[in-house]
This record gives C-alpha cells, sequence and structure tokens, in this order.
C-alpha cells in the first residue's frame, strides 16, 4: 500500500532524522524545503543531499519571502545571531514561520492525496520557539482538519513531529542507527556558503553537546574562526 | 491611540471593503496581497489601487508559489474555471490558501506589533470553501495563539472575518456607504489583464447578482465574449 507523507526538511540534523524515520515507517516521502530568506542558504543544498540520500521521491523548494517582514536574526542582517545563551525567546526566532511551513506543507499534501505530514521540531532544544511545542502542533492539526477539502471530507491530515521530546542526543542516535549522514547537514545559524558551522551560535552549541552526549564523534565541518 | 492592523488584501470586492470597515474602525492598516500563481494577475493591480484609495499606510506583495503544488483550477492552467454552478468544493477551491495567507499575515502583524488581522471571507457566497467558515477562522485563532511569541506573552492575535455571514448584497452597501470604489475591484475568476470580467464563472455570477439584490448599478468592466 502506497502511504505518502510530506516531510518538511530545512537540511539540519533533526529535520534529516525526521526523513529516515519516515522512510522508516513506510512512507514515501515528498521532502519540502521552505527558503523564507534565510542567512544560511547553505542549507537547502544541504537538504537537496539529504533529500537524495535518504530516498525522498521528489523534493520540492518553495519560496516565501519572509525576510520582507523581517523581525527575526535569521532573516534580518541588522539583528545579530546571538553567540551566548539567552532566556526567553531568542532572537532567531522567525514570526510564524512554522505555521507558513505547515500551511505549504499542507497544501501539497492536499495535492498529493496524503494525510501524512512530518516535522522535525523538538520542545526540548528548542524550548524558547512558541511554534516548537506540542500544544502548537494540535492546534495546527484541529486548524488543518477543518481548512482542507480533505479534512471535511473525513480524511484530515496528522502532523506527525516524533521529535518533540527527545533529547538532541536521542535524536543523534537514532539517525545513526537509520544511516544519516549528519557530516552532510547544516544546522548553524550563520554557516558559510560551504555550509561550516560558526561553533558558536545557540543551534551549534546544542548540536556540539548532543554528539558529546550521544557518545559519537561529531562530524560537522567548523570553519576557522 | 495607534491601533495597527494586517489586512488581507486581494483586489476583489469583499476584501476591499473589508480594508474600507477596518480603516472606519480606526485601525492603521497595512495592507497584505499574495501572489500565488493565481491566474488572474490583474486582481493584483486592483489590489494596489484599493489600499491606496482606501487609505492604507503601506502595501506588500508577498510571492508564494502555489501553482508549483497545482490541484486548484486557480493555479492550474490543466484545469479549467467552471462556468456553470457545481455542487460540493469547486475546482476554484485553491488547497490551504487561506492558511497560509493568514500565516503570512500573522507573520507580518508580529513584526509589526499588531494583535489584529482582518480576512474578507465570506461563508454563505463561497460555502464550498472550507477555509472560509467560522469555525475554520476560530481554529486558526485558536493556533495562534500558541505560534507566536506575541500569543505567549498574552497578546494573541484576533482574526476579524466581518464579513462571513454577510449576504452579498449586504458586503455591497456596506462597501457604497463606505466609499469603495467597485469598478476599480477584480472579482472574476479569469479576468483578462485588463482586470475585465468574464461574466459567467462563479465569482462573476456571485457578484452580479449581488449588484442586483443590493439594487446598486453593476460597476464591473465585462469583456466582450
Amino acid at each position: 500500500m502506497i502511504k505518502p507523507a510530506v516531510i518538511l526538511l530545512s537540511g539540519g540534523l533533526d529535520s534529516a532524522t525526521t526523513l529516515a524515520m519516515a522512510r522508516a515507517d513506510g512512507f514515501d516521502c515528498y521532502a519540502l524545503s521552505v527558503e523564507y530568506g534565510q542567512r544560511h542558504s547553505s542549507e537547502l543544498d544541504a537538504a537537496a543531499r539529504m533529500a537524495r540520500t535518504l530516498g525522498a521521491l521528489e523534493h520540492r523548494t518553495m519560496r516565501v519571502d519572509l525576510a520582507g517582514i523581517g523581525g527575526s536574526a535569521l532573516t534580518d542582517s541588522n539583528i545579530a545571531v546571538p553567540e551566548a545563551p539567552t532566556s526567553g525567546i531568542p532572537a532567531t526566532y522567525v514570526p510564524a514561520r512554522n505555521t507558513l511551513m505547515l500551511a505549504l506543507a499542507l497544501g501539497w499534501a492536499e495535492v498529493l492525496g496524503s494525510q501524512d505530514i512530518f516535522i522535525g521540531v523538538n520542545a526540548i532544544d528548542f524550548a524558547g520557539y512558541p511554534d516548537c511545542r506540542a500544544e502548537f502542533i494540535a492546534a495546527f492539526e484541529n486548524m488543518a482538519a477543518l481548512a482542507t477539502r480533505a479534512g471535511v471530507e473525513g480524511q484530515p491530515c496528522r502532523v506527525h513531529a516524533p521529535l518533540i521530546s527527545w533529547t538532541k542526543a536521542q535524536i543523534i542516535r537514532a539517525g545513526v542507527r537509520l544511516g544519516v549522514d549528519f557530516g552532510a547537514t547544516v544546522s548553524c545559524y550563520q554557516a558559510d556558503e560551504l555550509g561550516r558551522a560558526c561553533g558558536r551560535c545557540d543551534s551549534c552549541r546544542i548540536r556540539k553537546s548532543g554528539f558529546e552526549a550521544a557518545g559519537v564523534p561529531d562530524p560537522t565541518h567548523y570553519r576557522a574562526v
């Protein structure tokens, strides 16, 4: 039986593992990347590599100009990416980002006849991001059931967030078991054009300590700083 | 007191009236149009005219490539726009369209510090569109309160859909009272590049009978067919 699923794929460690898990669950995977004006576009190259090596049937990149509205260190070069831990919602939070990416996934899922969307959000490492929490995912799913033709016809979309309560170490171990080449993923908020990481931003710090905690050698390409 | 609001503005009759109502309510209006690959791009020219003549402080057009996923007569030239009434959800339904447009509005609202989004959806004329119903709007609002920094900080966004239960005649009468120049709006699903209407699609039929019911002369520019 064919089970199509749309997988949001950023090119980072979490979404690559999520894609590998969806494949392992027997889904036919349609990978969706969103170019939203992020500074680190080498993430998108990494997404294309992951889609290919992890067996996605198709990979699409949709462009949305969130840089035009600003409001985040990831899309506005006037706002610095923090290099020390911060409390509360960090400057790297992108307004309504996951809502928008899930909306795009929902549209594609409906066209594909798919009832399954996967997103690699994680509530523990990204506790400061409101749209990485389980209650947000549940509310989106509830809204989606009312938003679409498929939902109205009794086939609502499920939003899978399998990593939501995992530690980074758990995610890394699962990815290693499923053959994810983490050296080819890009998580850094300010990666250079070759995908080399800064080693200092929140995302790099969380990733680095995840490899330590998992007891897995860190394959990340760091640039000289 | 300044009350910024984001108004989704398509260039059609409903969203123009919605903008005029938000202005009359004292909101500082930031108009947002979304170019999603619709066939009828003359709508966007109409949106720019409406933003200007109805006193929006700013008008932005964000581009999202929904044509890339297809699935609708409005974005896929292989699917015909119906010219006779249909039952159920029509071919002009665009998968997840309102979810996506509201997500973009939500992001901009957060950056602007606005807690108010206006959308001109109407449940009566567009009964076939799942994302034009009050329960969808309520579910989106509920999701948005969990999705954003503002929501988490106790300032959730309200989604106003003032036309949702109005007839087309009621909308037209309200717009006339507020000085909307309906002759400069474009509602037709297959308007030509000058914005001239076909007079035959669902949207034209609903609009035409709305003017009749309202007892207002129809100012629509129809093309010779």
